[in-house]
């Protein structure tokens, strides 16, 4: 399943009055994610494969061992998410989170990470024309993008650039996060010899999550961070930027640009 | 103060070497905000103007009624900011806190930022011409973006689109962070009459600071969420998205744009 279905479709976008004419935006709802009652996160999202997102952002944080049942609960807005799962730990309490590193400097937050995530494997190698390809083919698998112009994609691809998984989100973390939920349900993880591709830039937070996932490549249409940088060179990682107008940027792993 | 100096440009800004040449990416790197020695929150964040950011999230949270003292620890990384002022309240305490609001239904997002901040004042009225050139005088206030390409940027303008304070961040939320702290400091909240300028999409989050902080008028790069949408209505604030190449979207708050 590529893309989802046009019944998901719908609840990604809404239709307002714009300028006297008729627009179409990208939905944008709270969702509550919850592990056997207890309220774990809380997210802002485009409705729609909430379960594969509350799967991947567990994962991501290193809180969940692999697949594990998930679906809504009786909330009748449809946003509260529950996992039946026993979680390999508990996140700290905090008041605010803005983000998932505890490190208050890089090298803790690289370090957190590598207790998360093994370094990455060998290979594979793939052509850069068909690195630079990947965000057309992402751009294709996204609906909503096209409907809206407010949502991010992330795609996962095999090492010959067929997409096996797309998904749309709000927020560019949460669109990782779906891909990897969806990945995780289908046994893919870790994503050993596969390749990830988001729509925009390229921060701390999704090497993390495509390193926890196993991922090899990560490849954005947008600019890498130094810290983004730094972490896909700890784990043995390739990361690509600017994917655009048939050329990329390689910042690390080049061995495996053909 | 425009732009940041030279000095606060050269730790925003990071040198590597990318496919044999030499390349610079924005810096990422986490903040802990602490307020008289309890730490309210993490973000990843470009370093420079921590002091701002700092005040500029507690305020657009709805915890400090107006500028306090507020500067760097001995932390020798600079990854610490600390705040000396006694909060309007204390934010719940959660394990993950992805986003503030805590309601998780569109409605109950609507109704908390509508405790925090009052319907936006009538006025000013702004040609959609001098709009949409806001996003021009932006980017020529971001020297970190011109080197990147990977640098959000936001902006406070006056009614006849005179560029008051630009700051950027690898965060478009800190981006909007920092030019509210600013405005704090230096007596300009609430933002009455006043124009906000950003670089990227528009989510709820965004239009929640900026309303908060009293703005009338909120203006984006990018697309609007459905949520965005609804709260500039509900405070009753000028949305507008998709400013790019001479023309911009309205899509709410008509009656500011002549």
């Amino acid at each position: 399943m590529a893309v989802p279905p046009d019944a998901g479709l719908a609840r990604m976008i809404a239709s307002l009055v714009r300028d006297g004419v008729r627009d179409d935006v990208a939905v944008e709802e709270p969702l509550e994610i919850r592990v056997r009652g207890e309220a774990i996160a809380v997210t802002m999202r485009t409705p729609g494969d909430d379960e594969e997102l509350a799967l991947g952002f567990l994962h991501g944080e290193g809180l969940l061992a692999g697949p594990a049942p998930a679906g809504p609960t009786e909330d009748l807005a449809g946003n509260i998410v529950e996992v039946d799962a026993t979680l390999v730990r508990l996140p700290p309490t905090r008041r605010f989170y803005a983000t998932s590193s505890c490190g208050v400097c890089g090298k803790g937050a690289l370090d957190e990470v590598a207790v998360l995530a093994p370094p990455a494997t060998p290979g594979p190698r793939v052509a850069r024309e068909l690195l630079a390809e990947l965000p057309v083919r992402l751009t294709e698998a996204q609906p909503g993008f096209a409907r809206t112009g407010g949502l991010h994609g992330a795609g996962l691809f095999d090492e010959h650039g067929a997409l096996i998984v797309a998904r749309e989100d709000v927020g560019r973390h949460n669109a990782l996060d779906k891909v990897v939920g969806r990945a995780l349900l289908d046994g893919l993880v870790p994503l050993h010899g596969r390749l990830l591709c988001v729509s925009g830039r390229l921060s701390f937070e999704l090497v993390q999550k495509a390193a926890v996932a196993g991922a090899p490549l990560l490849l954005g249409v947008g600019a890498p961070t130094s810290l983004a940088v730094a972490l896909a060179r700890d784990r043995g990682m390739t990361l690509c930027g600017f994917a655009r107008g048939g050329t990329v940027n390689v910042y690390t792993g080049e061995q495996r640009v053909a």
